[in-house]
């Protein structure tokens, strides 16, 4: 028994079951030692990209982290925009890193770097196991740091002699370290929250985190329901429970002039596991804080608290308790289009109406899907997990790794097509688990985000540099040829009514398939 | 004007006029600015990974650097691979990151992180502006650092605001700052090196940089052919200038074993812009220093020296001036093979004998093209480009980046499957660019190296869940359907024949190709 064998036990030991990998030479090994561990399922992605954002989207559907498993500081560099990603939407995660051996780092061989530095600003814990000894005791931490709540990013670095260290027949158990409970808020802020919602008039509850999900969602419809206070969400959450016969939440819109009418008349905000909405990015003459600054907000609740109980509280000092949920109506659906050639509304409409109950939906559609939330609102119940971080290419490894968490579900991918392509090498992946994942590309061959970022910027007319640096044509993306270059079965569809049909056939098949949406 | 159009000019002020980018919101006013200068070319990347490693192939070529310009700290971590690549092989560089508005940082919006952080680890030199006014000096300082010899990367935060920020009518002209010369070895240094070669036996000169370039590769000749000295070079290298009619120069080995043997007789290491050789990964019982250590090395020229110079005064010193160079005759080309099924000894053999004189060779070919440097090098003169990091994922971008700076050279690459995947999106900057690339794939559909490094720790038969993260079958990769997503015509072949025919059709084209290479 090796240093890498004291590792993998701990994993399985505290539960981490399933690792996303891209190994090199100095991850040996542990590869090795996963080889002699069968309950470990190892799921491969073509680039580390993947491999993080998979085990994000993981993570938000099966409540527990996923270990990675990635090569010296530049596997990890490639890694870090989906880390990004999962530390801004709280995922638990654990890294596994591999690096030189401790005497081999002095020689500043070719792939010698700073791997702290590089791990650094991307997780919430980083630490380096100097002996095969100490890796038990450290990848317990690991996993505990990752499991407290809200969830944390933790970067274990494993030089390769801590790895290919033997280790004692009379070496014990795996420890198994459980995460602390989330801890209370405080009955002031309960009462506090209490207060600003009796006194009526623009009072509004921002729900984050497990705020968002069952069954804390029903307990803040019902304190809605009874008080009138409005439910808002941020821009982007690590996931929503949403649909009909669900408590509806109206989430803050990305424009930063949508945003602001929507919460004009906020005068009181009062957090749950979330914070004040901000714009997304600067502009110019416009506003950075996006609700009224009249009033410091309430914080009934920060993100590591447990927000459950916190709602539950709030809810018994406002005398509630037994009214009922907020529940959304099954609404008629908005019209079918049924004809014509595709848009991103009829996209949106159609992928919304076929939604089949308990689908998952990872959404990184940017400019095309903004329509989508509001559509989606009365679709059937579904789990909504969004780009947390801003960084694009997360949309795929997203439903990647949702999928494996979740082989029972169906994963629907609203991917535009500019931000398909950083992680694209996601399908290789899905074709080869033989995931359940249908990806809808809205391919409008442009970062159309930009082109609107350009006019608020005051350029009206792009020249050819810009056009150069915002349109993805001069070659046209073929979708349909880069899937089937992964293994991925797929077809482009430009018609309503091919939409349609290419969705139905997509539903009802269970394997992946992509749907390239000229629109 | 604005802060972007002052950052733009100096850099064009500075020869800095190719723009490798792929920009976000943050970045808009640098895109206006670059639209609004139509000398600077823009060229886009759907992933920064290409956009950094082809910065780092159009250096090597053009001797200058490129901009890059980057999205935040996620499109920075994006890049950062090849930035380790470039770091290592020294390339100059001017990375250009965008960030949120100064003011914005307080909020702690989605995308912001420490971008500082993020660049230092593969950065040499790292700085936020605060202030449009401050741009022009900044930028002058990253180019003047990029610049000074043997070459750096120079990273510059771009905050929105300070590019987006109004500058006075009477601006002064953007400052033009030149590296200093690189600074003269010692006097002592050339009589030490000349004295150890002179004693005779097992001397030898290690060399990197530009002692890999003419001149000062003819002069190294000259002292080899004069002394009977052992020319090496490290197993890595930014560029190497080879092939007939040049001096050659044995390159230590990549495997530890061959290059402990390579090197059992060296004495005495005289270091010319290189480091005495260390191994890429340590392993058990294997040494990390790879000659033997009885004497220190000596060090004729640091990679920041005048190293053409260093080499003429160490030729002077020995009284050698005149002495013909080194060249390696027209050797019969070893015998071409005619007919049969294509193995990765074939490919090497046949890329190797048509290569075209003056072309420039891209080798990302990993495992399957450890014979092609010894088959080459009696090749017709080439440049040759070589992963320096070890970071996979280069040799597409490199070989855009190389091609952007010499429009009239055939870039011919040697790519392994597994880590062309990494950032096979650089395959649709060749269409757009109609860059003349011809892509060699060379197909083994494993990650190859890896299943050596199994046995290297004992595991003769990987069982399932090592296969399943050393082998890229189920599904096996479809290189054609893949460039044709991007717009790049392709061809499959698996036999000697059609491999040659493949190739001669791809050399006498203009414009990107890719031989999926079936070994």
């Amino acid at each position: 028994m090796n240093g890498a064998d004291s590792l993998c036990d701990t994993l399985l030991a505290n539960d981490v079951d399933v690792c996303f990998a891209n190994p090199g030479t100095s991850e040996m090994h542990f590869v090795a030692a996963l080889d002699r561990k069968p309950r470990m399922r190892c799921v491969l992605g073509l680039f580390e990209g993947v491999v993080t954002g998979a085990a994000d989207g993981y993570a938000r559907m099966a409540d527990k982290p996923a270990a990675t498993l990635l090569h010296l500081g530049p596997g990890l560099g490639n890694g870090l925009a989906n880390l990004h990603n999962a530390k801004r939407a709280r995922t638990p995660m654990v890294n596994v890193v591999g690096d030189h051996a401790t005497y081999h780092v002095q020689y500043d061989a070719p792939l010698t770097s700073d791997v702290e530095g590089v791990a650094r600003p991307m997780s919430h814990w980083v630490r380096r196991t100097l002996t095969a000894g100490e890796l038990a005791a450290d990848a317990a931490e690991a996993v505990r740091v990752a499991r407290q709540a809200p969830g944390n990013i933790a970067t274990l670095i494993l030089p390769a002699d801590a790895a290919w260290g033997e280790l004692p027949a009379d070496t014990p158990a795996p420890p198994v370290a459980s995460p602390a409970a989330a801890p209370s808020t405080s009955r002031d802020a309960v009462r506090a929250a209490a207060q600003t919602i009796r006194a009526g008039q623009g009072a509004a509850l921002m729900l984050g985190g497990m705020a968002l999900r069952e069954p804390a969602l029903t307990v803040a419809g019902r304190i809605a329901r009874a008080t009138g206070v409005r439910l808002l969400s941020p821009t982007s959450n690590r996931r929503t429970e949403r649909g009909v016969n669900r408590t509806p939440v109206t989430r803050v819109p990305y424009p930063v002039d949508q945003a602001v009418a929507l919460l004009k008349d906020v005068r009181q905000l009062i957090l749950v596991g979330a914070s004040a909405p901000v714009a997304f990015f600067a502009y110019p003459g416009k506003p950075s804080l996006l609700a009224p600054q009249d009033q410091a907000p309430i914080v009934l609740a920060t993100p590591e608290q447990d927000l459950l109980q916190a709602l539950e509280w709030l809810a018994d000092e406002l005398g509630i308790a037994a009214t009922a949920p907020v529940l959304l109506p099954s609404a008629a659906p908005a019209d079918m289009p049924r004809a014509g050639a595709l848009t991103g509304t009829a996209v949106n409409i159609i992928t919304a109406r076929l939604l089949p109950e308990n689908a998952i939906v990872c959404d990184e559609s940017v400019t095309q899907g903004r329509e989508f939330p509001a559509i989606s609102a009365t679709s059937a119940p579904h789990d909504w997990l969004q780009l947390t971080g801003g960084a694009i290419g997360i949309g795929l490894p997203l439903a990647t790794g949702a999928a494996v968490a979740c082989p029972d579900r169906k994963v629907i991918t609203l991917q535009a097509d500019g931000s398909g392509m950083y992680t694209v090498q996601a399908l290789w992946t899905q074709a080869r688990e033989n995931l359940d994942c249908l990806t809808i590309v809205l391919a409008n061959r442009s970062y159309a985000t930009l082109h609107g970022e350009m006019k608020n910027v005051g350029v009206q007319e792009p020249g050819r540099n810009a056009k150069r640096m915002l349109d993805l044509q001069e070659p046209s993306l073929d979708w349909v040829s880069l899937a089937a270059g992964m293994g991925v079965e797929a077809v482009r569809v430009d018609t309503v009514e091919a939409f349609t049909k290419a969705v139905q056939a997509g539903l009802a098949r269970k394997g992946p398939f992509l749907i390239e949406a000229l629109i």
